[in-house]
């Protein structure tokens, strides 16, 4: 059976020693984000996410929601496990205490989500999507319907979704058809069918509050044509008490590779009543606010289910008896050795540790950034930021989900034919984190934003200011000769980035099909860099605490980052090198000739 | 939905173009196997998987097998699809014509199993074991057993199953217990139980012949007291009808992440009635003899699902319209261009197609070396043939399935959030060829095999022979201007697979460890050369036909011949250096810091 202890050990590392999250956050203005307060939440949410949310996770696989006749039911467990997740307040964390929030940081809530996703991933969408509803909903909507709406859906008594996807178009939703008109009250009635809406319907909340996106009667074609309209389920009367159904409901569920305990919802909205949030024709806008940060989260999704595919392997390889170490037998007196012995099976492991804790911590940071983008009191810092955010956005959402299946499949590869086994629960794990690659933008998706949009943006100022940042990094460490085996390789490293960065301008000024086909070479070759950082800076704090240290944790993350920087790193040899290759072999053939 | 249609062309290319099957056949002693024959196996093979075999892929998927009380019922179909297939005379292709087969090579069979493969994957298992036991029991039953048994199993009316497994053993099958006593009438009883044995039962043939593996009561601890016996589901009677039925029984089968219409069974033997096949203590030696015919067809299994997904993703992309091609709009009159036009997009094809048809080309040129080691008539080229099939049957049994599950995963990315439907197909897929990576010796004992056993086999003679091969290739078209494109890149390749494999000769004789720890680079470094020596010969023979071809198939070899060499092969620079940084960071942690 898969098993989850919440990686709390390492998390105090990013929060503490890696970010230094306390003084951080006091110069933000989160002045109750203490040291103590932050391993409160880390301890408090370990244990409910362990004991609560956990049980939940099979269960969920194997029932699957139900839908009758427009009533979606949710696995036995889920309305309890939410009930108690709105009422422990785990909820509000980051959400602002105009609203009944606690008004913590974002990259404290963002440590919770991980637990929560690991706990249950398929569960951990109706909240996430409460809270990116919220998210866009404070940036965007009216006063009157924040002050309507936001309490009820910080407490969780009632839910969000996003209806963006129609099934002529997802990604360009420049297409979508869905149309809003409007009323005397003010009001719209919207009109159309939305398709893939997670938590569309379910029977967690009272009332579910749709964020649609639909184009108005005299909108301009394509995306600069699209509106945000606030459609809840049950209209809300003047005291907040709830009202009608409105014209709205589900017409049926998705069968899906996974997360089947989350319900994907096709909705139909006839004459479904709604508000406008922000202005005329700048949904897309509004939207995207929210979805920076569903990009953020659905990126730890991927880290979410790579921490307990790792857990478990290890606790099967520990157990497993199954042949002799090749330097002779380190059990005599058993029948055979633990499999944790063989070096390729702690290949397998040491990939998805290496890979995960790397991604905890650039996630951390990125998290971090999105906290200083929105708070800090310098508007370069702010700046600085919101250039970093935008730059790695794609690079987290899209790696670290590659990474996330990638190491669910090699742990579930290290349970042998017991991997493939429902009951084991290794592979729910590569099913349920596969969608991560997809939704919130399809990773390939992900990597044209990377190239296309991020990197010429203000001239080429964010990337340029990463690599200065990263040449900094290392240049601040090359005299030290303990620290050189891990700079080292991180400065070659970011060499090629550096050498990608300047090809692809070059490359893609004389060509608008090479920024495409490099796409996704240069992301990942951006997101190794990015992880190898995280490694890199990880090291130059162990090297300092390893002695004197007798749990052994200073000394694991030294290990841990030389396997990143010999094993891992190497592939950007080969990334550069693919993506230096032009877009010649992706274009020549016909579409004829596939 | 998946679509298919059998790559007949493709097929025809490999065959008579780049093996010269017909010249070799005849050479061989096949002088049946005439081209006018090969294109008749090809075309009445294809119409029949794709229209008996591949309809009843999704509704296999669905349902899956249906235990009751010891009996297995099939998915709807299965059965009229196996009575089809028996009638057609598909189950005996390379089945000697002394037990009523028709005695064509291995090579052509294996065409024809691709197509089954990629028809339903789990179907295929039935015949696929029944073929494999047929091998084992050719070459190591005793005359009696054979006449009695064969027969039956070659017209499928009786088929076959492996019962190597047990609970606390699959790997490392020195532990097993299953024990047979021998009888008074030369007979053994059997007793234990074995796990995942597919198609150990179900509901398609009269009979099911399982080789089992056991121990005599004096046989010698580990794996050299394993026997092999052949323990039939009913006794057979002097005249070859069926007797009583036999101490065995299916406990229970597995719910599995796919290939849902194969029975995986828990088998109770208890008194069962075996006959010993080969001599005794030297099962395993005789199950190895069927396992590398089985390697290859699993192997041949990745490729056979990533064929599907690759079809079907092409489709999608050709219909799929959304968002604009980079360089302006294709179909200015539509709303939007079709994917394809998209360079992300066809990296995610070019990549499967390129892996696919390289790895077609690979199977077949193994295949053709499995019939040579067997009947040319020099035992140098026997020699030589043996060589290479003992070195490159892990290879294309790891590499093939791995690519196989990469592919998948990319053409069901395609396909974005609809990819993620059960009801599009291509999720089936992607569960359904995982397992090819696990069974019949996970990718990383393969790994291990080619690197432990395989390279220091004869002292070095498989790869020394291989390198050299490879080298008087590359040298034989180096004054090829036409060619450099593809010489160069599979030179620079194969110096770096010379390189890992002298780092390793060394490194390995003072460190026990370094094969395993590099075991699993190396493995795909030498694929990617394999794979890309294929590429290399096929341009080769399309750069002599480009001209005048005006189906574009030659052209299209060209061109992905160039993205392989591109785009792929860059990834062999990152191996080497990951593979020769040695097994410290794998083996430096203790056990207890993962």
């Amino acid at each position: 059976m898969a098993i989850y202890k919440a990686p709390v050990r390492d998390m105090q590392f990013v929060l503490h020693e890696l970010l230094e999250a306390e003084t951080e956050f006091k110069a933000l203005g989160f002045d109750e984000a203490s040291s103590d307060l932050i391993d409160t939440i880390l301890e408090e949410g370990a244990k409910f996410c362990e004991s609560v949310i956990f049980p939940t996770n099979r269960v969920g696989d194997e029932q699957g929601c139900k839908f009758d006749n427009g009533h979606v039911t949710t696995p036995a467990g889920f309305q309890e496990a939410y009930k108690a997740l709105c009422e422990a307040g785990w909820m509000s964390l980051a959400c602002d205490t105009e609203f009944g929030g606690q008004g913590l940081p974002n990259t404290l809530s963002v440590f919770f989500e991980e637990m929560l996703q690991s706990a249950n991933m398929a569960f951990s969408l109706y909240p996430g999507l409460t809270r990116g509803a919220y998210v866009a909903m404070k940036a965007y909507a009216s006063d009157e319907l924040k002050r309507r709406f936001l309490p009820k859906m910080v407490e969780g008594t009632w839910s969000g979704a996003m209806a963006l996807t129609e099934s002529h178009c997802g990604t360009d939703l420049g297409m979508l058809r869905t149309r809003a008109e409007p009323q005397e009250d003010g009001g719209f009635h919207l009109n159309g069918t939305k398709i893939f809406i997670t938590g569309g319907e379910h029977d967690l909340a009272e009332n579910i509050i749709h964020l649609v996106l639909a184009r108005l009667p005299d909108a301009p074609e394509g995306t600069k044509g699209i509106s945000m309209f606030l459609v809840p389920k049950f209209l809300v009367n003047e005291d907040g008490s709830l009202g009608e159904r409105n014209g709205m409901s589900c017409g049926s569920i998705e069968h899906k590779m996974g997360i089947r305990g989350a319900s994907t919802c096709v909705m139909n909205y006839e004459n479904a009543k709604g508000w406008l949030v922000g202005e005329p024709n700048r949904g897309l806008h509004a939207m995207f606010s929210m979805m920076n940060h569903e990009r953020i989260m659905v990126g730890q999704q991927g880290l979410s289910q790579a921490e307990v595919a790792y857990q478990s392997a290890v606790d099967y390889a520990r157990e497993r008896v199954q042949g002799r170490a090749p330097t002779g037998p380190k059990f005599p007196d058993q029948p055979a050795d633990p499999i944790i012995v063989h070096p390729d099976v702690r290949r397998m492991l040491l990939n998805s540790r290496a890979q995960s804790e790397g991604a905890r911590a650039l996630l951390g940071w990125v998290s971090l950034l999105t906290d200083r983008e929105e708070r800090h009191t310098d508007p370069t810092e702010r700046e600085a930021a919101e250039d970093l955010v935008a730059l790695l956005t794609p690079v987290v959402k899209a790696f670290i989900t590659d990474m996330g299946t990638e190491a669910c499949n090699n742990c579930l590869q290290v349970f042998g034919g017991h991997g493939y086994i429902t009951e084991w629960g290794m592979e729910q794990l590569v099913r349920d984190v596969r969608i991560s690659q997809i939704y919130e933008g399809a990773n390939g998706i992900h990597a044209m934003d990377l190239v296309s949009r991020k990197l010429p943006m203000h001239q080429g100022r964010p990337v340029r200011r990463y690599l200065e940042f990263l040449n900094a990094f290392v240049k601040e460490h090359a005299e030290d000769q303990e620290l050189e085996e891990f700079m080292a390789p991180l400065g070659e490293g970011v060499k090629r980035l550096t050498k990608a960065t300047e090809w692809l301008a070059k490359a893609g000024a004389k060509n608008p099909d090479e920024p495409g086909a490099a796409a996704y070479d240069y992301l990942r070759l951006m997101a190794l860099i990015a992880i190898g950082h995280m490694w890199a800076k990880s090291a130059s704090i162990a090297v300092n605490k390893v002695d004197g240290d007798n749990t052994g944790f200073y000394r694991t993350k030294l290990s841990t980052a030389r396997y990143f920087m010999k094993r891992v790193m190497p592939q950007t040899l080969g990334l550069l090198a693919s993506l230096t290759s032009g877009s010649d072999t992706l274009m020549a053939p016909d579409a004829e000739a596939f």
